[in-house]
């Protein structure tokens, strides 16, 4: 039913009731809304096959955290970001605060809209060898690893490979995936934070599924934390051709001058570069709770 | 008569020609086309002030380089993309062939699509502290200078100004500034390279009318060349809607969707890479007449 | 009688008591030793030309402060420097609170040693545009305006000529240059931060000396902060030579093994990067006297 | 014997000589000379356990390519090169020209003399991806992938352990590491590449001796290519105290001036990144037997 991509649940959700009607219940999904930190946070939890079938998306919890306060500059607004998103991770981890993880940043380091989840995993505190080597002071943390997976192109391996293979070594109890998304509305670019309990198809996105990053192929839990950064051209001309009236217009209507063109705003280096950070301070909140903001800058810096 | 910006003055005529049906002749315009190094040339002048008013553009000569085969990876694209490149910069620079000369790279270098002037310059061939240096090796060598000069937002002053300022303590006899232009189809974005004899203002295409860059403000020859990287969001919604049979939607329809976002290509960093370089080196073939693109090479390694 | 190249006067005046026995009273310099802020801070005043002969240095007062405890790491180890930098900058300003800066980094920011001056220049406040444009925000504020004056390899252009060209024509009542030094111990490399308010004589370091920044050529007070990157390989050798009782050893001794090598921590890219930023932060805690660190990171985010 | 410490099997043979005297007979170890594409080339082979302990480096061999041409950019300096080390290369891989390969950069991409092998890797022709979906264009290629293996500190997985988990998975037929050296003599430091058929141990230089990399346990033919582009701070001063006479010097007299410096070319930046793009290349001109440097050229860009 769904014609037009978003990577969202919150929006191929609100798709879903815009084409069927506000009346209509969407069957095998529920959703809940709340406020964390001053900002709003939607859970979707897609139940079962009829669910999955209406949002084209695996079963699973979906958390999206709404951060336009973030860009508005607003008082603490980076702390407040970085704990919310610490405490919608923070149940999905195992209960072990010993546990090992493993954080995955997916995407091509060298393209802007692409390289959040290198960036983000700059900002990870990196904790594995010292846990194994400096006991004595660092015993107390939960051991990380982190691995930004590179993309085929420079590596001539699928990042899936990659990761499946460094996490049979090292095995982690858990592993946290970052990754960029594409949105269909440009007004959720960079200003949306999805947390997803089902791990992560790389490369989707761009019609590329590859080796899936799951329970299923990585054999333990596979937190997916994506923001969209892009929408495709063709996506803003059909939500611009809605509002004027023409939504009977067909998608091939809108020819070629949309291939290979993405929208992204145009301090995109800027917002990708703030977003990593909440993302990397996130989740550094979640795996060593005790921590404050103050604690993983000292750490990192 | 303009609606919808272009930095082009091809896209302009272009433009004037659709809205008046392609019977009307365009007032106090010549406009010629041939090809070079086998790219399509096409040369717009702008004779007097219906030909200004036409077009919205001040009296000069604009040159327009097509150069779709460099995308391609035709065979020696790069080569004859910047010897074409160098044989219409070259006409427009003064006859003495040692006169100096400064090359200005326009825009913020932290983004992409902003970044292709101060590239350009990174790719100049810088000569003039080694022709007073070292006059035995490099007395035979134009003197030329480069500046990248950074944008307001990081240095608090204009780069009008900056420019001006350097100017008039260096004396150059031409000044050539790179910067990135706003097309309106984005068929020709990443694709075109434009020459005008009429000096620039940057920040113009932003809405930031600037101090200028011309031989009024500076009093020695400003040539201009740019290439468009970006199309304003809202004008890629129209192109849509015109092909579409919807010429007829006014832009307040497009709404805000479009606010603050641009539409470029996915491998823009790629791109913007790649023109920088032609630019470089049709600026240094254009300055210093013996060289060839090896002798660049080794000059610039 | 210094045959052995330091920027630093601290240690110039430590050579020169070397050389004439610790008994010998340095003529025409003053000294004297106080803690700020937990660090150690010396001043060493030339007070007239037989200080200028004895320490190879102009007349003036350079302020060294000593930050050992930063890479240490202490307890708010960088937020006491920057605040102990600031406290010895502010008396050199000019007072009046909105009088106009020109911040101005000095070196090139493609290798690492010499790059402190361009990156702390990326972490000053840049007012002067929001002061003229939104002065109802910020017109409480000092213009302040920066540059990174490249250098003579990229631009064609001496940096001294460069900065007089900017200074002429925006004007600012008092001009900073932040720049790498050479020291003469490597263990004051990148653990120091000089103040004088003489000026600075771009590329004097590296026997390039070029036009001098001072009051003089600006018209301005210039104040100069440096910091000690590198040790000439040469001077690192006789450093051990002396230590091994072989001071009698002559400089050609070293023989061509140090020509063009340098002497730099392993971990150069992250001390310059910490200590651009504590000179960053303290220029802008001059400069704008009310704020807190905090103040300036919500500025710069 | 060796007391001072050097990656090149060249310099530890010499130290051996100088320390025994030159008439002694150095056991277990043949060598020869020979130029190559104008370059001199010196192969070591450590025999047996004999040559083993006297050279502290594994049974094996070690080539090593002088090239001081490069830096003096003499005529078609950097094509030699390129080609002289894939000439080196060539009888280290196996016999199937299709056997597929992957290529290691080891060392810290932040730190300038660490970076040489991810930077290496950056100008490797990554193939294996397209072999396997572009059959009917690529299939004449050998599979090659890449691999930046990160460090410890950034990742918190040994490079060690991590280029083993991908080696299980993708199942190279030989593997190349491509690392930064440590030398004894300045005058080798970015002059000269070791090409060595035993492997590697990432981190061995700075006394980190973690997971080697070898055919023992990778199960494949390791080939390591190494460039020094440091030399320890301690060992510089002893050249020098040689120089002057004073070789009985002992290492503590050098006390704790040398602890942590090193030293490095001025330049190291810009040498750095020409040395990896001839390894690079000359990985590629072995690896695809067929190709030309201008081939190479036209598929990295």
């Amino acid at each position: 039913m769904l014609t037009w991509r978003t990577d969202l649940a919150l929006e191929a959700a609100q798709l879903w009731r815009e084409s069927a009607g506000e009346a209509a219940e969407l069957p095998g999904v529920e959703s809940a809304e709340e406020l964390r930190e001053g900002y709003p946070v939607t859970t979707v939890r897609i139940l079962d096959g009829r669910g999955e079938q209406a949002l084209g998306k695996p079963a699973g919890t979906y958390i999206t955290l709404e951060l336009d306060g973030l860009a508005r500059r607003e008082s603490d607004a980076f702390g407040r970001a970085a704990r919310a998103l610490a405490a919608e991770l923070a149940p999905l981890l195992p209960r072990d605060p010993r546990a090992p993880a493993l954080v995955v940043g997916l995407g091509n380091r060298a393209i802007t809209p692409d390289n959040i989840g290198p960036k983000a995993a700059d900002h990870t505190m990196v904790t594995r060898h010292l846990v194994e080597q400096v006991p004595e002071h660092f015993g107390a943390f939960r051991p990380v690893a982190a691995l930004a997976a590179g993309v085929l192109g420079t590596t001539g391996v699928e990042s899936g490979q990659l990761v499946r293979a460094v996490a049979e070594r090292i095995r982690p109890a858990c592993v946290l995936c970052v990754d960029a998304l594409a949105a269909r509305s440009v007004r959720r670019v960079c200003r949306t934070v999805q947390v997803a309990d089902t791990g992560i198809t790389p490369g989707s996105g761009v019609g590329n599924a590859r080796e899936a990053l799951n329970a299923q192929t990585l054999g333990v839990p596979v937190i997916a934390i994506g923001v969209p950064t892009v929408v495709d051209a063709a996506t803003l001309t059909r939500d611009v051709l809605a509002q004027a009236g023409r939504e009977e217009l067909e998608p091939h209507a809108l020819g070629e001058a949309g291939g290979g063109l993405i929208v992204t705003p145009r301090d995109i280096d800027t917002q990708v570069h703030d977003l990593a950070k909440v993302i990397g301070y996130g989740i550094n909140l979640a795996l060593h709770p005790g921590l404050t903001i103050q604690d993983v800058e000292l750490f990192l810096s």
